[in-house]
Order: C-alpha cells, then sequence, then structure tokens
C-alpha cells in the first residue's frame, strides 16, 4: 500500500484522491465539511465498504476531524468554545455505541517525558474520575453519575510492555463497556500540528492495513468498543523534505522545462531516499512548532474538556 | 493498634519498646546494625512469628533500613556509593525469592504530580527495560539478561482504579515471577525524609493489622513475591506536633513540675486531638523540607541505579 | 520585638492584640472588613503611623489581605471571580501611585525550582508583556496600552547576587514607574496556604524592623514606589508545634489543671526551644499541603489575572 | 551577505569552501582538528583578519567546536569525560582573559519553557555560586576561590527588555572581569542537534554582519570580555527541505540528466521559496529529534560540569 505517512482519514483521502487524479468522491467513502465561526471546521470521512477500506487504509467507520485556527494563541473563551465542539462529536459517537450510565475507561497514550508524545498522559491528567467515588462514597455524586476511570500505561520503549497486554487486564478486571484512547498522531501538513483533533469509532489500527493486527486497540482485541482521539504533534522530517521536492518539480514542469527525467522521477515516492539522507543516526527527526509546549497544554484543554462535558449527562 | 504513624519497621520497634519499656528486644523481633563509611547505616529487622507481628503490625520477614546522611548535598560519588548499598543489600533479598533469569515487574506507586509522592513513578523512568528488547531484539542484549518491565499505575484518585486491579491484570498477562514495588512513605521523623530506604520482602499491606487486606500487595493477592521499597517523604504535620508535646510533657515532668493531670495525659495520644485542631480543612498537611524537589532527584538516582544492579548479573 | 513568624500585617495585628489584650484597635492602625460572596474575604489594614509601625513592625501604609476559600478545587469560575476582586484592589492602589501609560516593570521573587517559592516566576510567565511591542510594532496595540515588562530575578542561593542589586541595574536602564514585586511569604495559619493575598503599597522590607535595610525593595532603595503582592504558601514547621502547645497549654488551664510552672510557660515564647528540637540538620522544615503543586497552579492563575486587568485599561 | 542559517564558525567556513570551490584554507581562517578518543571531536577554527570576518561573517577571534557523539545514550562516564574536554578548552580562554580570582558571571540565554531554547537556564541551575558565600561566609571556602555569579534573564519575548538591558545594570552593579554566555543556536546539520558545542571568546553578535550592533553582548557593549558557549538545539525545517532540494539536483546532474534550468537553479538560494511555502503560519518550525529533552538533560550537565570546573582552580 501507498505510505501515506498521516494517520488522518482526510488526508489520506486527499492524497489517494490527487494520486488516483478522482474528481469527485473515492468509491466507498462519503465526506461532509461543516464550518463552525471563523476558526473551527468539523470535516467527516465515512469509510462505508472494502473499497474505501483498502483505498485509504483504515477501517469501516466514521472519522471526524475538527481543525480549529489559531490554537497557539487561544484565549480561554476560545479553548471552551472548541471543546464544546469537541463534546458535540464525541457524545453522539458514544450515544451511537453504549448506555448513558455504562462505565468508560480512558486511556492516555504516549511518553509523558517527551513532549510532542505527551498529550495523551496529560489530558488523562485532567479528567473527571467518578468510577472510585461511586464505590466508596455514591452519595456525593448525582444520580446517575456514569462510572469512569483512566490510565496512563505508559510506551513499550519504557515499559516493555506493549500496550494491549496492560488494557486487557485492566479490561478483564474493572469491566468497562467502552474505551476512549487519546494518542498523538503524525500528519502531512505541519498546519496541522496540535490544531486538529481526529475522533475515530473504529479504534487504533497501528500500522493499519500492513498486517501486525496483534497489537490494534480496537473491539477485536479488547472486546468492547473503542472510540479513538488523536491529534498530529509532529510531522516527519523527511516528510517536509520530500514534500518540498514535490512542489519543486511540479514547479519545474509549470515552467516547461521538465524532461523525462524528472517526469519520471515525479511518479515515484522520494521519501525512502530522502530518509536515508537525513537521518544518518538512529534518531527520529520530526518538524515541530518551537512553541509545542503551549500549544500542547492548549489542546490537551480542548480534549479533557470536550471529554468531560461528553460522557457525562 | 497503637498508631505508630510510621511505615518504617524499625521505628515502631523503636516505639513499642519505649511504649511498653523494654530494655532488650522485642519477643519475636530480631535487629542487627551496621554502619558503612560515615554517612550509611544499615538495620535489619527480622519479625520471627505472630508475636513480633502484632507488637508492631508489620508482616513477619525482613525489614532492612538503609539511612544516608546529607543526602540533599551528595556528589555524584556518594549517590553512586549509597545505590551500592542499595544494590548489594536488594540482589540477597532477590536471589532469595527468584531465579537469575526469573523476570522481574518493576511498580512505581504514587502521583507523579504531587511532588512528595512522586519517587516511585521517578524511579520507574529510570529503571533500564529489557523485556520488549528480549522478545523483539534478543541479539543485542547479552545472554542471560534477565527480562524487565516497568509500570506506574497512578494512584486511585487519578485513576478510579485501585493499584490492585491494575496489577492483576498486567501480571495475569505477563507472568513475572517477582515484582519490586517501590512507594513513599509516612515517617515519624523528619531527619529520615527522603534520607532512608526500606527493603522489605512482604509486600505492601497498606492499614497493615487493620484488615482491609484486599487490597495489600502481596504473594496473597498478587500470586508472586513482592518487595517492598518504600522511601519517607514526609511527616504529618499532627505527628510533629504531637511529638512536640510529648518532649514537653518530658520536660515538665523531669523539672518535677508535673501534677496528675499532666501524667495521665502523658499516657494518651493526643494526636486525634491535634490533627482536629490543625486540619479545619479537607488539606492532607504534611512536614516536608521546602527542598524535596531536589531531594527526590537524588534519592530517585540512588533507588534507580540501586535496582538496576541489583536485578542483572 | 516578638516573633510574629507571619509576614501578614492582618495576623500580626490579631497576634499583637491578643498578647496585650487589647479588645478595640491598635493605637495607629485601622482595620476594616468586607465579604464578597460566600468563598471571599476582604481585609484592609492601614498603619497611621509610627505608633502602628512599631506595634506590628510593618511601615506605615496600606495593607490589604484577600482570602479565598477552597481554591484547590476552584473552577475556572470561581478563579476568574477570585482574579477580579484582586484586579479592583490592585488597580485603585496602583492609580494612587502613578498615571495610566506610566510604565510598570513586575518582578517575580523566589526560586522556580523549589515549588512552595515558585510562586512568583509561575505569575510572571503569565504576565501580558507590552514594552518591546511598544517599541517595536507600536500599531500592533491599542492606544494608550501601558509599557509592562516583566522579570524573574532568582534567589541569592542560585544567583550569589542580591535581588536588589540585580534590580536597580535594570531598573536604570528601563526606568519604569512603579514595580510590583510577587513573593511567596510565611504566614501562621495553615488555612492561609496558597489561599491569602496580601497587596501592600510599601513594598519589601525583608526582617522589618530588625534593620538590615540595604536589602529592602521599597522607594527608599529603588526610587520608585514598590507595590508587594505576598501569598503565603507554607508555615514553619516550629510555628505549627510552638501553636500546638499554646493551645494545650490553655486547655489544661482551662480544665484549672495547671499550675504556677505551666502559667509561668505560657507567657513565653517556646518557639525557640522547639525549633531546636525539630531541626536538628540544616533543613528547612515546612509545613505544606501535598496539595501544593496544584494550589500554586491556581494561586498563579488568579494573581496573574489579577495583575494583567489591573495595569491596562 | 550569504545565509548561512548556522551560528557554528566551523559550518560556515565549510559552507564558504564549497560555495567558492576553495580546496585549501580561506584567506584570514586557520582550522585544526583533534580527536579524542572514539567519541569526540575538537575543531578550531581561528579568524585572523577581516578577509576571514567577512567571508563568513563571524568576529575575528577563536571558535571552538566540540563534537560528541552519541549523547543521547551517554553513560555517566561518558558525560564525565566530554565535559573534562569542556573544561580544558574553557580553561584556556579564561586564563587568556582574566587572572585566576577574578570574579566571573555566568549568563544563561533563553527560554526555559521552551524546550530547545531552555540550555542556558537549566545550565545556570547547576552552576557552582560562590559570590554570595565569599561575602556572607568566606571562611567556608577554600582560600583562592573565584566569586561566581550566575542569571537567567529571560528573553525579549516574556520580559519585554532587551538582555542587553539587564545585563548592563548588574555588570555595573557588581563588577565582574569576564562573563560567560551559554545559549542554544541553530546548525545546518541534524547530527549536530545537542551534539556540539561551540566555545567563542568573542561574545554574541545577533544578525552578526548584518548591522544592529546594539544588542550584541561583547566588550564593546558591556565593557569586559564576553566568552560564548553555544549548543545546536535544532535546525528550521527550511533549512532542511532546502538541504534536499540540492541534494537532489546535485543527483540529478551526476546522472547527466539535468538541464540548463535546472543548472542554473543549482546557484541560487531555494531557501526563501522554501520558507514561503512551509510557514503559512506564524510558527517557527523547527526540526528538532523527538527525544529532545533528554539530550538538553545531558548537554545541560557537560556544560555546566564543564564550566564549575574551568571557573575554579
Amino acid at each position: 500500500m501507498y505510505n501515506f505517512r498521516t494517520d488522518l482519514a482526510l488526508e489520506r483521502r486527499d492524497l489517494y484522491k490527487k494520486a488516483n487524479n478522482i474528481e469527485k468522491e473515492v468509491d466507498g467513502i462519503e465526506t461532509t465539511e461543516e464550518k463552525i465561526g471563523e476558526d473551527i471546521t468539523v470535516s467527516k470521512v465515512k469509510i462505508l465498504n472494502e473499497n474505501g477500506e483498502n483505498a485509504i487504509g483504515k477501517k469501516k467507520g466514521n472519522y471526524i476531524t475538527i481543525d480549529i485556527k489559531n490554537l497557539k494563541i487561544a484565549s480561554e473563551d476560545e479553548i471552551q468554545k472548541a471543546s464544546e465542539v469537541v463534546t458535540k462529536e464525541l457524545k453522539d459517537i458514544i450515544n451511537n455505541l453504549v448506555s448513558p450510565e455504562d462505565p468508560i475507561l480512558i486511556v492516555g497514550l504516549g511518553n509523558l517525558y517527551v513532549t510532542p508524545d505527551a498529550l495523551g498522559p496529560r489530558v488523562v491528567q485532567d479528567i473527571d474520575i467518578t468510577r472510585h467515588i461511586l464505590e466508596y462514597m455514591p452519595n456525593v455524586l448525582e444520580q446517575g453519575t456514569r462510572s469512569v476511570s483512566a490510565v496512563s500505561p505508559g510506551v513499550l520503549g519504557t515499559t516493555g510492555i506493549e500496550t494491549l497486554e496492560i488494557l486487557k487486564g485492566i479490561v478483564d478486571n474493572i469491566k468497562p463497556k467502552l474505551i476512549i484512547v487519546i494518542d498523538a498522531l503524525a500528519s502531512r501538513s505541519i498546519a496541522r500540528i496540535s490544531s486538529t483533533i481526529q475522533i475515530a469509532d473504529t479504534g487504533i489500527v497501528p500500522g493499519a492495513g500492513v498486517g501486525n493486527a496483534r497489537k490494534e486497540l480496537t473491539i477485536n482485541t479488547l472486546g468492547i468498543p473503542v472510540i479513538a482521539m488523536g491529534v498530529p504533534t509532529c510531522v516527519e522530517a523527511a516528510t517536509i523534505a520530500a514534500d518540498s521536492l514535490d512542489l519543486f518539480i511540479q514547479k519545474v514542469q509549470e515552467e516547461a522545462q521538465s524532461n523525462d527525467f524528472l517526469n519520471k522521477l515525479q511518479d515515484e515516492d522520494k521519501y525512502e531516499m530522502i530518509k536515508e539522507v537525513l537521518a544518518p543516526q538512529d534518531y527520529n527527526f520530526i518538524v515541530t512548532p518551537k512553541e509545542i509546549d503551549e500549544l500542547i497544554e492548549n489542546m490537551s484543554s480542548v480534549v479533557a474538556r470536550g471529554i468531560n462535558f461528553a460522557i457525562q449527562k
């Protein structure tokens, strides 16, 4: 399959359309877009069948993308407004999957000590937990409060344990009816870094379509539905460079200065070649705004509030 | 049972002896002490039978206390030396319980976002994890490397889940043969704050002897042996005040200025009365050095290095 | 002078009245109190003359104390409401001292790396700075925007330089007309920890009344008026213990079980005796809530917003 | 002047040689290189005259570059070894400029809250300060201890004050004889991120050669010699993309598939074109390793220890 180098269904569908010169919609995919005020756009990608799945390498289901402009300099009011959009979309998905009092487990993926990967654990920190209160002091809560618990299981590199292995045990012991997973994603566009939230009702399938299904966090592996909330926090450095090359060759062609060699190159993926040049060492080079610390803080607030209001009545 | 207000077996044994005017050793308890250089003292309390258990409310087993002077201003060398003492004592206990290649799970209890409670998660951050490397790239490790994994399960207040519920699931899934739990403790003595490590081969029994056994982290609940490494990081404010009152009445008596009323008070526990006075609100007031951030940092290094060298050959 | 062990004028005045059995107001001091809603109390202590100064060891001037209940669990709304009270009181004081466009320098005292001392630097982080924008891009700001700059000069122990030496140079170079200093204070009452703000128009006089005037941060040393905003973040451990002893002796007396010896003790200050017992090492033991990290975060928001709205129209 | 997009004299000299097809050394520049063990290389660039200055846009003086391999996974020993190389080179430069007991001021530039910019403030945190001890308790220090003080003045965006304005005042008040400034730099090579230290005896000249001399931190503006220690912590995203394009065109040429248009492009700087494409918003996009937090931590240790041993006998 094509290496999309993005986890966003919306970007994949755009890349697929461009690569295959498709003018209308891809067969098996439905898309809608809605603007909310000046700064927020909600796009919905629905993958309807296997054809849609194969086209963009994502499971059948719903993928909602919320783009928020200028989150870096967002005021308290704007953070609140953005979180309300998250609440609305998330609530619809939750209500489709479980009943109002069914217990939910929130899972913050990622490494707290690596800033662009810290979003999941930071969100968990701000979730309103009720499970232990319902157990030990139920009277202090309103009738009908949903049981909510949350964990940050860490990453394989620092725990030595697959996330699935940790979650399976917890699910067996505390028996939630739904899991909401928060994770940092890769995107193709630097404009989307910490400015976009994707909500999917299909769970998380790392290396989707490439096999390796054993480690996916989905209803198949965990036995209960999994909602995935993902936020792009970085772009691979090699992606930036490869995209620049594409733009460059395109420009050469437009000015009618191209030749057979360049035209052929245009159809190849320069990513692998560039990756080799860029990464002579074993680092994981990413492109990220210098202000990533602050962006992650604002985005964590949006996501945590969005969840807190969506999970209780 | 007497409210010792300390988790250290050594302090409990001293308090018990004093309260009961015991000159020699308590029946059912054995104690030894060794000085290592200028700054380190290793004390071992062995609880031999039920009498010892009842006396100080701790399970039958071994409790090793390592006191380190001046850790606040410790140089790199002194941190290294202290960690070597931890390694030596911990290694003996591990070798008594499991074979050299048996897998070990390290568990950092506590809340990373509350400084005096952050020791466990900070230590986990510095543990050398091997389990995933043994699984995916075994050739890069030396023959005979032990499988080591680690988690920081969070605290009930922020996860809504009992630590035992989380650990049980993980143990079922990854099947370690031994657990080492790191936790922050309460002590009676401010001199011991972040300067003492207690290593126990009995696991962790919160509210020991008071019932509530369901939540203990021991071989009884987890099915495998549990080593507990605890570091005092605070003293309850009410403990400080109550201890001051004791000293005061003692001084009055020494100067032969006491009276029946005071003498009677001396035998009571003033802790509850003081607690009420001190804590008009629902805070958890503690006495801690202003420099607690730095002390926790140094102590985390001592404990993490101590473990890293004890668990591999 | 009496060792008040508190930097709050309000607490000192209460202690002075009690110690001297004064029923009405202290000569040279005026006090008013106002409740704002359920959770906020504003008390104003005005020191009118030298008699007032000598009584409580504070300079002639205005000391406003804002007490906020339950700040630990404050919602976004409550933080906002508290900050508005700060804005109102601070604005009055600023308008008494300078004109609306006179430049202001904000100074965050304290050590960022020691949680109970980090309030000043954290507030500075959230101040809306305009001085450089007025200089380089004045058009992006509204007409009449005041020039605001801010520094966190660090503490003597980590810089080797007196705060006054650093500030003097900055004042000489950038010529503000007013300084607002934010600092963490000691208090007598644990209920006030990170729940009270004192605003004083007299600057900061460390060791007030004890001499050592060289290092005070006031109009005398800096040549421009200095507003001091102080927040209690800890109580000395010895203070807690000494206060407990006082309560204890009082109780003994009430029950008519006292004797001459105790009665005499009652009049002494037990603080020095206790300090010796408590502090066998060179730590600085303090009483602080375990939740200090979160409290400081909330209080920083209150103070920073309070300032931001007070300094611009 | 050519836009080098690097602050390292060594990289500039290499770029200049390449751009001008110079085989030997640039006129007015001298270079030496020395390998120390497996992992460390020390290169020295000496700019001898105006010709050298003009060639690479750096002031006459000495620029020492220390490259350290594999710092990310450095053990305690390797950090120590690297710091010893820093000590040796720094000591030589210091001894050329001042006498053994002349007071030194250490200045950590940068923003503590933006990880790739936090190196300066983090180093300052670990410097051994003596100035206040020499003043208040000289007897606890060895005879001949040098007076050392340190500040982190913050950045213009968060203080509203030029660094020079802050430092001038401090220099006037405490009168050091030498300043050592630590700063994060931009580099051309991702392999150098947090792996290289440049020590220069010429101070810091932002926008060197472009005018704007007013804000330089040098003997000209501060009146005393300034040593600059710089560590690359990021590469501009546009630099990565432009360099990739260069490599690409070079490859096309090598394969004899180029044409006049491409050949002409090769001589232009594609940086500005790419910058526009990359940065549609007002972020400051950088390329940095995901592991930057840990790299900065290790590099801070190397620099701080390097300084601590260089400044005292």
